[in-house]
């Protein structure tokens, strides 16, 4: 199998002195764990931070993409946590990201009215590892994964037990848990036979909205939400919560592929990996409001590595916390990056 | 305004020597809380149980109706709480069940492209005293309501303080959870848009399967569904809870309106009661895995009223441990109803 770089039509190749992208091609067809394969996989990937620091992989929920904090006019998807003097230390770590293959950034993804196979975060780990074949990289400093991304970490020290030193996830099991898969089957309903109408993007918004619905805790919304209801100009009544949730479902339809979100979300709930054989030392982290990840299944994952670290922790934004709770998770950021395992 | 008893197309004005049925019609302009009004109101009640017996009202939830217990070929929604011999007795008490006004049964409800007013639970409240006016019932022996049946207790229990000895409500507060009031805008935007296609099954489908996720806990869900997926016949993966859910979701959709799920889902979030009011004995039950109504806001509730007694209670069952756990509830069942308050 042969890996080449190619420049993606809209990408600066060396967005700045330290920055680096790149859209790799795997040439030929990459087989993928549930079957099937892709033709020519092309993985987005971006590479920043300090240019001779350990090499740190950051990895979020299904909507992240290679662009981790925010430089050079480009928005990141963590800048709470990741950037020069924040948690993961961009002036100290080099931070290398990928847009997901399925996804809606410039790896390979579905196309509109084409099925996309489904996909592993096995595959997802493999799509690392053909990033780090092309850039040279033996072994990773460490992986910081959240959400869908946490799974992917834990997919890739599964199978590439010698390329990692250290894994951090936040938000993330070893298996999905029933009750989400609920929430998410719903939401792939919603799009598929939207879908199906020739209306994805209004499918895309009530999934979302859904979906966010289910990211948050339910202090949190008590806290946010108690005032009554409004009439709209229909003279239907209208919460609060409901304008919320609806108006970052529309926003969401405009930025993300609906096909994409589909072959993101079954992923999810596809998930399913032996911790037993992830062999780096993994800090994993729990918040004790996270709806869609529950406290008790993290403790059984960390009990389940053979080098485990279990913090839990409590936070109102639940499984959002990840993106938001930047001082309780400051210090375990430290604390798992700054040790020698 | 006058009532009458009108006799429903296909209702046996008497089932049985014990039960009674019947249509009640408000002649005239019932007026709504939240605006508008009900011409020729018509709520359909059913009296049964023993003839002489102190008289209990039993509400349920949205999908619930006035026929409380399963006889004479009837099928009944709250079986294992209800009937002789049962939690409450129908051989030592009389039962009034109704269908709620706005829902898919022989009350008033609304008709298909007829958009209906919204409904508060104080609505509901009085529809109810109309009953008891019809039926020449002082005061009730209690009202046991669970989830919106709960509510509507309340409701009942502010405005109309001398009908009623005491309340046992269960897994309803006097504040709608604005967490809960997000699943359900979310359902009432599918319903609703399905609705504008020309598919208001399809929507009530896709709404009673979001719904169905909500009802039980967590814990239940990990002991039911951790079985992996397999593909149908189009090669798409299906999850166990999704097969659970989407065959619950069907038929429900066979059985209700799509306009009356609209009404009562609302009525639901619309709900909010001064509880400090109510000044029945109160009887709260929570059941802690309670996704809907957390056992926080029963708590609170039940300090906020001025004979109000909390019970606490853990079941796997979540909010629908009111249909469920008959061991848990049968002796709280008993020492509310036996008590003198």
């Amino acid at each position: 199998m042969m890996s080449a770089a190619v420049a993606a039509p809209n990408l600066a190749r060396f967005a700045s002195a330290e920055s680096q992208e790149g859209v790799l091609r795997v040439s030929g067809r990459t087989p993928l764990t549930y079957g099937g394969d892709i033709n020519d996989l092309q993985i987005a990937w971006r590479l920043t931070g300090v240019a001779d620091g350990p090499v740190v992989a950051a990895l979020g929920g299904i909507s992240a993409h290679r662009v981790v904090f925010s430089e050079n006019g480009l928005q990141g998807w963590w800048d709470r946590l990741v950037g020069p003097g924040r948690a993961l230390d961009s002036s100290r770590f080099r931070v290398l990201g990928i847009d997901y293959p399925g996804g809606s950034g410039l790896s390979t993804g579905p196309q509109p009215g084409d099925p996309f196979p489904s996909l592993s975060t096995y595959d997802q780990a493999h799509a690392l590892a053909h990033v780090l074949d092309h850039l040279d990289i033996r072994s990773l400093h460490a992986i910081v994964g959240a959400s869908y991304g946490g799974m992917v970490a834990l997919a890739f020290g599964e199978r590439f037990g010698t390329r990692v030193a250290r894994l951090l996830t936040i938000g993330a099991a070893d298996v999905t848990h029933p009750l989400a898969t609920a929430w998410r089957s719903v939401q792939r309903h919603i799009v598929r036979r939207a879908l199906a109408r020739g209306d994805g993007a209004e499918g895309l918004e009530l999934a979302r909205a859904l979906a966010m619905a289910s990211y948050r805790s339910a202090e949190e919304f008590a806290g946010r939400f108690r005032q009554p209801p409004a009439r709209d100009a229909n003279g239907v009544f209208r919460f609060p919560v409901e304008d919320y949730l609806f108006a970052r479902g529309a926003d969401y339809a405009t930025r993300y592929r609906p096909e994409a979100f589909l072959a993101l979300s079954e992923s999810i709930d596809l998930h399913a990996i032996d911790a037993t054989r992830v062999r780096a030392p993994t800090t994993v982290v729990a918040f004790r409001q996270d709806q869609l990840v529950p406290v008790t299944d993290l403790r059984a994952l960390a009990a389940r590595l053979p080098a485990g670290r279990l913090v839990e922790l409590d936070s109102i934004c639940g499984h959002d916390s990840f993106l938001k709770d930047a001082a309780q998770l400051a210090p375990v950021f430290a604390s798992t990056l700054e040790n020698d395992p």
